[in-house]
């Protein structure tokens, strides 16, 4: 551990998990053993998110009964309301979500009786409906009501967001992007979520904490960040040549790269796809073509790949999604994967708690305050 | 990695750090290389945040003038009192501090202009309002001021406590508490903390990760299980019995052990004698003695050792200091280690991202919803 390149507990085992591949030879991404693939195609988010809480896919009663479960978690309690009423319009949209949660935790503590997993399906049910209540109450001063007829996560959120049911395209397309983001082993946030847990502190905590950590632009906040990127070009020549310039300049460039990837990641040509539909659909191409040459030029000059957050940035503009929400989104989805991971450490729990290498001073004499001087204190 | 024995990352190093020692031979517990029995000594909180955070001791100029920063800094914002008058009087303590520093984002969000180390400073001289402001509101129905006299955070937080100028003697356990609590290498929360800053994700929800991973009674939630045992007894003949008991149950008595320390924790005697002195002072020995009995079947029994934790507990209690804010307490004090460690990740920052043993099942074929039967799914 002594150099960069060798921190960041890089290819080290910090423990075991029965709820995803990354990267795992032979067996591409599966959660609970399911493909991707199969989930993308054939599944929906909330079959996903019962699969991943619950470990096994529900069958079709089980399927209703929970999309009218996650249905009745959306509303907000009237003192939360009044909570998120008190954040300023001005505050980062992952702010009120990190936040809003935290606060959840007042008005409906978790306790020795608490089932995690129905708190889980709380927590999902109702992210999309903080975000947005406190949104329309800064923009318009209307205090919406976070119920909609839609049985769908996706759907509740893209209407909540517009204010109208969303079109069909939009609403399969906003579906398949939660199952992809919804889990990926322990990757930052989800790691920092099972060490939170791993002290035994409450669920509330732990989700926290992974929002807090899937904020940040090497993790969640990449999608806004590629999308801040996309937006300053006109076209694909102005994308090659401001990307160059980046390059140049050892900038890094958000939406590329993964710790545990090195040659694709299985979620990218998934989303490609949905974003290349979304163009055709909206007969507006400059999107996807500056992508385009962005994944080209980064392939050509870095040999490195597009992640899942990379093509998610142009699929939620042609969306309309204002970008940032983009990460939240993100969250709304997440929350089945850490509420996965932190029953799971829980099951069998011990402390995570590593060493570090010392690299400071060596012991030093005390020096009263009259004689610290200049340099006196300093090793 | 396959047992719970080798897992939470003992024994692996999981990056280098300049700011403490813990079990590093013939090093002892040092801060930024002063040993903790000087600093506990000689010393204030008031120099160890700002050696923690700045790297060096301060002289006596620069002394002052950080004392009246933090004075300055214990004001809070009009929206973030109204939001803390939302949090309902049930709500856990840990609770109102993360969400109320989680706000304090909205209000004072961080910027490329910010300086970590002034927002460090901030929410150190903030965090003892927050809770009391809070708490006052819901108790008597008062909006309390959160400016004091006190010139010290240990004063300050007293003060407010209890509504009057502390006790000298109170004022100095305090104080000293304080510094002992201040900093532990990679212990859970500061790991997490440093996970999350590891994303490059804005300095509040590192410090809203530092407090939920405290929160945990493996962890700094400690504090508060410690009392609670200690608390059923009325003598050590009972005392014996009960924690005899729990052991013959297979029970964890919380304020023992330690992950990196096997035979002592070195702030454990300080702590100790400050609750003998309160105790002597108070004249009333039940705690003390009740607490050293539990020492002593501990140490016979499970040759466990009582850590910072254990003797907090009676001190704590011989303060007048309720046990929900405990932990709390140390919350006040650890700020300044978290930030120290948020401001290192920063500097030669990789993202933290470890990989994990994979123990679920191997890929499955996908069924469709119909059919989906008893057992047909579950591998
Ligand atoms: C994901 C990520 C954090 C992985 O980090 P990591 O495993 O520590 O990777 P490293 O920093 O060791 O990267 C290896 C090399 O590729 C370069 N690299 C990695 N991702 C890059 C990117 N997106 N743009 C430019 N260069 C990149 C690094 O600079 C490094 O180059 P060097 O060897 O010359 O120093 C990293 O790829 C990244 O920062 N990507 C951009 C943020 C992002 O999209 N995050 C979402 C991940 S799903
Ligand atoms: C601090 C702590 C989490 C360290 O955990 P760890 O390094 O994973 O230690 P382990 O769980 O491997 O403990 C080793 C053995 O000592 C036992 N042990 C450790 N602390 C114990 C305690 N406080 N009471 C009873 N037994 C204890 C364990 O049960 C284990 O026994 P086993 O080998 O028969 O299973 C652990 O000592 C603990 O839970 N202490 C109580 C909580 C506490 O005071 N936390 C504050 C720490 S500053």
């Amino acid at each position: 551990m002594t150099t960069k390149k060798s921190g960041g507990l890089a290819e080290v085992i910090a423990g075991q998990t029965a709820i995803s591949t990354v990267g795992k030879t032979g067996k591409g991404l599966t959660y609970r053993g399911y493909s991707i693939h199969d989930l993308a195609e054939y599944g929906t988010f909330e079959e996903t998110a019962y699969l991943l809480i619950r470990g096994k896919l529900p069958d079709a009663g089980e399927l209703a009964a929970y999309k009218r479960k996650l249905a009745a978690g959306r509303t907000i309690p009237p003192g939360l309301r009044t909570l998120l009423e008190c954040l300023p319009a001005s505050s980062h949209p992952m702010d009120v979500l990190r936040t809003g949660l935290s606060a959840l935790a007042s008005f409906e503590p978790e306790t020795e009786a608490t089932d995690p997993r129905e708190l889980a399906d709380r927590l999902l049910a109702i992210s999309p409906s903080v975000l947005l209540y406190w949104h329309h109450f800064h923009q318009s001063g209307d205090r919406i009501d976070t119920e909609t007829e839609s049985d769908s996560v996706a759907g509740h959120f893209l209407e909540l967001l517009h204010r109208r049911p969303p079109a069909e395209l939009h609403e399969r397309v906003m579906d398949v992007s939660l199952i992809l983001y919804a889990e990926h082993e322990y990757n930052a946030s989800t790691f920092a979520a099972r060490v939170t847990a791993s002290t035994l502190s409450d669920f509330y905590s732990a989700v926290t904490t992974g929002i807090g950590t899937l904020r940040g632009p090497l993790h969640g906040g990449a999608n806004e960040a590629a999308m801040e990127l996309i937006g300053r070009y006109e076209n694909p020549e102005q994308a090659e040549a401001g990307v160059m310039r980046l390059l140049g300049g050892k900038k890094l460039v958000m939406g590329f790269g993964h710790r545990v990837y090195t040659v694709s990641d299985p979620r990218s040509d998934i989303i490609k796809a949905l974003s290349r539909t979304l163009s055709e659909q909206n007969g507006d191409w400059r999107l996807f073509t500056v992508s385009e040459r962005i994944e080209e030029v980064m392939r050509r000059e870095k040999g490195l790949f597009p992640n899942l957050d990379f093509y998610s940035a142009s699929a939620y503009t042609l969306m309309q999604i204002p970008v940032s929400f983009f990460t939240p989104v993100f969250v709304f989805s997440r929350i089945s994967g850490w509420a996965a991971h932190i029953i799971e450490q829980r099951e069998s729990n011990r402390l995570i708690r590593p060493s570090a290498e010392y690299t400071g001073p060596e012991p030093l004499p005390w020096f009263r305050l009259e004689d610290r001087g200049q340099g006196a204190v300093t090793p």
